[in-house]
């Protein structure tokens, strides 16, 4: 049987693939999860792949349906429908990965200028003699200063450690990486120049490895947020590191020794050294950028939620305990308030916020969820504590996205289909799973707009004291049902639901416009890349507003840091907009308690002075 | 009997005084050296000292012949003529204190307006609230900045840290000390504001503990190098770090351990807090200031002998392990050379030497001993190899300047008259007393100029293979004697006073001087502030100038690291000496070896064009 070659990008992973089987069928093969709703028919695009080099088999009507002449010229194609006839690349986007642990450490590109500031030079400097008794960091310096028309006057001190050692060794040449005026590390000639940059969430940790002479990303990968056994959720943390200061201390270290490990893992990969990483961006959202930096968090759990601080930082390194090279700085975005961070803040830096057409929502989807409005005239903010309905907690059977979740779900009059995690069987419901079950059931009538689910359909049965519909299973009391969505659920997603609409309409009103009039919705996020845009409008989470105004724009809070990474005016750029976004405290907002309650109804609606406006 | 308390400065230590017993028994009643060459006759003026305050006996014949008018009404006394009449203070000079350990904690004070870089600024903050949930930070910068008129935008990470519980418990209330653009450290109001000056010898080790905010010295400690016990002398520390990586870094923690422990100690005895200590000045020779900084010392150990840094530098505490205020920065006071270090430029600033009178020379006596040439128009420095010798070390019985130590000698045709250190029991000889009694001998025509040693003394005899003068004990060889002064001896001393007085040769000829023209003589340091000056010329190591413009000023090195920790200015200067400064390799001058050679001879002469003239 004739067999090739095929390379899975973004993952890295390589495969042998028969010329008999689909690529999607190959990837399954090889557990490199790509998404299948339709099963393999060509139905559902949920597969779709981008071929980048290799001979494939033609499209299929379904493909040519699928996608744009456009499109299937750029290698476009449903991985179901295409056969290989040589060795090949294949680029798989977030939305149609399946993977366990689905951290997205691909985002929205966004184009930069390369120009970081981080500077390598290399640089020859003259051997001392007896004529010659200038000290070793005076004859680099005044070699760098001349040669490069510098002003560096500053030699970080672990750098100067191991200098005069070092610049025998090299025969006096090397390359140096100045940070403004300052020396803050030292390689032999050529050395890689990397900078690291960290999407530090509250449950994910994405990490990228990136070329700062070129701007490429030469590894990504993600990791769980350790501190997740000192407490899922953010307050649980904050609670812990209040009670005990070793705690925090704990909190602190943890995180850290996973960043610094993912960065040994990413520098393996890329065959570098950890000591080549001259400069890291780290974002995340103002209690994990608290945390991190081992700054208290007692004030920022307490009204009046402040901060300790909220302009960008510059911290070495070595003063939060990270292994990369000693000298390097961890640059660290501005947070909005207590509640916006920085990861809010990359977010709108790589949605380029300074720049969007007028009246832009851009949201990030968490257990804590961050809206914004962009106008032409100035950026608002809120916070909405979404909870962690969307992360399968609170949800009876709910579990994070890994191995076994039903992600997707199609409930017709003719049954039930759905698609898990890894094809493993079923064993829970994730949040994209729980959003399309809601709406499914919504669409059928099993849900009203109260979110009361009826008894009519022959799924529905009375467990305990509470509904539930039974999803995976016999349906009968008799049988051993696998995965239920009860009543209790739908309660929980309706809070978390009800708690980002009243987000979004609060920043609407506020500035005096109307849904119509939003533009665009950019929703970044992993969760709220793999949602169904139509399941959420269907279950009033988000207004409806035409499919083709939302953009699904994967980890744009990584791709920011990685922006700021390669771009000192990306840096000023987020100083930018952070100094210019305002924050409205939304339990303060006018009108909150009645929107909120109106906002926990199902169905397509708009609002209006928080009242719900029915449609279609 | 009647009874007084005395307090003896700078030691710091009390005791109860007899009415019928002079200030001199007192002191050695209560184990407080004081010299007393004459034995307590007013003879001899070496136990001179200053009352303070307190009712004492009236001057005797002797005083008044010992000490001008203004003097006696300065209250400047001889101990062993003085009697308590009532509670009083008593300074002791440096030059009268014969202590174990003679650690100089004082020194010449120099004139220094005071400007430190770190200023500390009362502040009260406005608490925030739900209209106002500026990050704590912010809150405070733009109190600071609008109260004070600063531009200040930077924050240390440790002060962040405790930040935020640490005004609430406040009240808001706080004292932030700024350095630059920097918040450095935040106390309560009103929180001590503290400096501390370190003089890092190669054998001991001097602390100063300064308020920043009127320049006062709070306190003063002295305490031996342990890196002693890594290697006597600088040489074999080297060798010891460059052998072996993990001793470097030995050598680090235990100088900056001992410094952490005297910081300690110096806030206990000022009722202070380390955190309190804001800023630290750190001066030594170039060996001792990379080993503080964990430097590697390999290329200072080969020629050509470069250091790896010569600049200026401001190093936070925390990166060398000091406990002080975490966020407080070492300033280092700039090197010279490889073998002229900072500590010779802060000896240089407290001497004013940018303002001078023409052709000064400033000298530093100690295993190194660095020299430099004062003109009106520039500064040339040396430093010489002059060996442990006058530090008790390859002398037969030479010994540091501890008990027992015999430091003062007086031999006549009558007999031998000594003095040891604390009265006790001699069992050796320190270098002041190995210069006087070589000075001695030569005058009595014991030692020839040559520096052999003549048969005809009677306590002149064989011993083994080399002659040998019998100082303590029977001199015959049926006795058995104490201490003994040898051929050998003389030997070392002539290759040490060599070095100094050919340092000294070649900075005067290479400037196109000569003797007569240097109008000022400054011996600096310990043992230069013991030694008699007399001696030093009768052997040829110090030319033969009027006594009358020699200067013992004791510990200037300390004394210029206090000036620098209490003026911006000050390090200004400092730059600027060591960057006008040149250096001489004294091996590379031209007729060297034939100065060297010259050199040693005994007697007292001048020398030209490396050729001895003797007078008298």
């Amino acid at each position: 049987m004739e067999v090739h070659e095929v390379d899975f990008e973004p993952v890295g992973r390589r495969g042998q693939c028969r010329k008999d089987e689909s690529l999607l069928a190959c990837a399954h093969h090889h557990f490199i999860g790509i998404n299948s709703v339709c099963g393999g028919q060509g139905k559902c695009r949920s597969c779709k792949v981008q071929v980048l080099s290799g001979d494939v088999s033609g499209p299929t009507s379904s493909e040519r349906e699928a996608f744009s002449t456009q499109e299937l010229e750029n290698g476009w194609r449903l991985a179901c429908q295409t056969y290989i006839a040589g060795d090949g690349k294949v680029n798989m986007p977030p939305e149609s990965m399946s993977a366990v642990q689905r951290i997205q450490v691909e985002g929205l590109e966004g184009k930069v200028e390369v120009q970081p500031p981080v500077q390598a030079h290399e640089l020859t400097v003259s051997a001392p003699s007896m004529t010659d008794q200038r000290a070793d960091i005076d004859r680099l310096l005044d070699a760098l200063n001349a040669q490069y028309n510098l002003h560096c006057d500053r030699f970080d001190v672990d750098v100067m450690r191991s200098l005069s050692p070092r610049l025998r060794s090299w025969k006096w040449r090397c390359q140096v990486s100045v940070r403004r005026n300052e020396v803050v590390a030292l390689g032999s000639w050529p050395s890689r120049h990397l900078g690291l940059a960290i999407d530090l969430g509250t449950t994910k940790i994405a990490g990228y490895l990136v070329d700062l002479s070129d701007g490429r990303t030469l590894a990504a990968h993600g990791a769980t947020n350790p501190q997740i056994g000192y407490g899922d959720d953010i307050i649980s943390r904050i609670n812990r590191a209040i009670r005990s200061p070793e705690k925090g201390v704990k909190l602190q270290r943890v995180v850290v020794d996973t960043i610094s490990k993912m960065a040994a893992d990413l520098c393996a990969e890329a065959g570098a050294d950890t000591d080549e990483i001259v400069e890291a961006v780290v974002v995340g959202n103002t209690a994990m950028h608290h945390l991190f930096l081992g700054l208290p968090v007692k004030q920022l759990a307490l009204s009046p939620y402040v901060p300790a601080v909220s302009g960008a930082l510059d911290v070495k390194a070595r003063d939060l305990g990270m292994q990369i090279a000693p000298g390097a700085y961890v640059h660290l975005l501005p947070n909005i308030a207590g509640f916006v961070g920085a990861d809010h803040v990359a977010m709108l830096l790589a949605v380029d916020a300074g720049q969007v057409d007028a009246s832009t929502i851009a949201l990030d989807i968490g257990t804590n969820t961050e809206v914004s409005l962009i106008t032409d005239r100035n950026i608002t903010s809120v916070s909405c504590a979404s909870g962690p309905a969307f992360e399968g907690y609170h949800i009876i059977q709910g579990m994070r996205a890994s191995s076994g979740a039903i992600e997707r779900v199609e409930i017709t009059a003719d049954g039930i289909r759905y698609q898990t995690i890894d094809n493993a069987p079923p064993i829970g419901i994730c949040g994209s799973g729980a959003l399309d079950v809601m709406a499914q059931l919504y669409l059928l009538g099993v849900i009203d707009d109260s979110g009361r689910m009826m008894k009519e359909h022959p799924r529905v049965r009375l467990w305990g004291k509470q509904q539930e519909f039974v999803l995976v299973g016999d349906g009968d009391n008799s049988g051993e049902p696998s995965v239920v969505f009860t009543q209790g659920d739908i309660r929980e997603l309706q809070l978390a639901k009800s708690a980002i609409r009243t987000g979004i309409q609060v920043l609407i009103e506020s500035n005096g416009c109307s849904e119509d009039e939003i533009s665009q919705v950019i929703i970044a996020g992993a969760f709220g890349t793999y949602i169904d845009v139509s399941s959420a409008i269907a279950i009033g989470m988000l207004p409806p507003i035409p499919l083709d105004r939302f953009r699904q724009v994967g980890n744009a809070a990584g791709t920011g840091a990685r922006m700021a990474l390669l771009s000192g005016r990306k840096r000023d750029e987020s100083n930018t907009i952070a100094s210019h976004t305002g924050y409205i405290e939304l339990a303060g907002a006018p009108g909150f308690k009645r929107t909120f309650v109106e906002a926990s109804y199902l169905g397509r609606y708009r609002m209006r002075n928080g009242k719900r406006e029915a449609i279609d």
